[in-house]
């Protein structure tokens, strides 16, 4: 039995997620259309473990993903045949045979997701699906000096989707970046792990600061507060991409 | 009266081009889209005089369009009633008032096109639209040695499309530059006027000598020949964008 691993770059825009979640808009999820073509091509019902669902609608340019399999065929006739049949919205950029304990998502030592805000009077035409528009004028400075008290391990509870109920909301963000070059601005944020929406949460959080919306001193406050009706609203999934998973 | 100056961005994918060429595939043309606009703000007919037309499929950066218009609207106001009526795939990213004698063909000194490879064995997920996906491997150094030769004042009538001619075949290639970054190959070409479908034979020819089809001095050879047979295809629309208009 074979232990292969697949990194995946996907445009989320035209799917319920990486899993399927009660089949929103009829939406095919991406998990489904890659065992499909998996089980096409080696002729077995393959299972895939992820390093972690993604959103209806959010992006990846490196997602993980592995999965066992009793075929012997070669790494780069498997990644050349499923880019063949997969659609132009998904591509395997990497397959490697792992050890058999390693797991995409217990054997992950963190991830970084990107948030990427356009912030100009009018939207991008290139990047319309892979960035959120938002045309108030956001201080980038004030932004930076209140995301630094992320840093570190915290219980993020005030950025967790109020629906949602993990065992722990205590994370480590291991580093938190903001960048802007030209009118796009990259949040990008590196954990340990995420609760559910917590990028989006942060990222509508740090716009609501941008603003001037929310006081200096406010993202402390917040945090120890753990009320996720004092953070900012959830920004759409559009701006978000998984970046990066280390292991 | 007074004459106004657009700059003008789009996603060329689902357009016929910039202007109505007998309709094809029922697509709109960027230009009758945004007179249409404009009449409806202006409440005038509006006729937009462009730097040169982009064939079906070709994107622009900075496209520029002027008109002649009676209305004293602002410019800030006339570009967010623009972008706030245009679909999604078209911007106005600035608006100026020009003096009368300027005349967005005529004033141009050059344009900057880019012909975008992605250059490498499966295609790309989120430039799938703006790029021409070619996975054998190019030699870049082989592109730039035999690319050198295309600067300067030259009767490039071996790149001109077969059905068309052009008064001249003579233009000036002010500077042309191969860039190649991971997998994401640039070709940018500034001239004082293009033959049509100039870049992109050009850039066809550039392939086949990047991946060793055609000799050492070819490209020489070819432009003596001014034989359009000799050249390399016409690569596909899609790779290609107007970066810049220079006054």
């Amino acid at each position: 039995m074979r232990n292969l691993k697949l990194k995946i770059e996907y445009d989320g825009s035209n799917y319920c997620g990486w899993q399927v979640q009660s089949r929103r808009n009829n939406k095919k999820s991406i998990q489904e259309t890659l065992e499909k073509k998996l089980c096409k091509i080696l002729q077995e019902k393959i299972r895939l473990v992820v390093s972690g669902r993604t959103d209806a609608g959010v992006h990846a340019k490196a997602q993980v993903a592995n999965f066992n399999t009793n075929s012997k065929i070669s790494l780069d006739k498997l990644q050349r045949a499923l880019n063949g049949l997969l659609p132009q919205d998904i591509a395997i950029t990497g397959v490697e045979e792992v050890s058999s304990d390693f797991h995409s998502r217990f054997s992950a030592k963190s991830k970084i997701y990107r948030y990427v805000i356009v912030n100009r009077n009018y939207p991008s035409v290139f990047i319309r699906e892979q960035a959120y528009f938002y045309s108030y004028p956001l201080n980038i400075s004030r932004m930076k000096a209140e995301a630094g008290i992320l840093l570190g391990k915290h219980d993020f509870k005030c950025f967790q989707a109020a629906d949602k109920k993990d065992r722990s909301s205590l994370r480590t963000i291991k580093k938190l970046k903001i960048t802007k070059a030209n009118d796009l601005i990259h949040i990008d944020i590196e954990a340990d792990g995420f609760l559910y929406n917590m990028v989006r949460n942060i990222a509508g959080t740090l716009i609501e600061i941008g603003r001037g919306r929310f006081p200096k001193g406010y993202m402390k406050k917040l945090l120890v507060s753990r009320n996720r009706k004092l953070a900012g609203p959830t920004v759409p999934a559009c701006g978000l991409c998984l970046l990066k998973v280390r292991y």
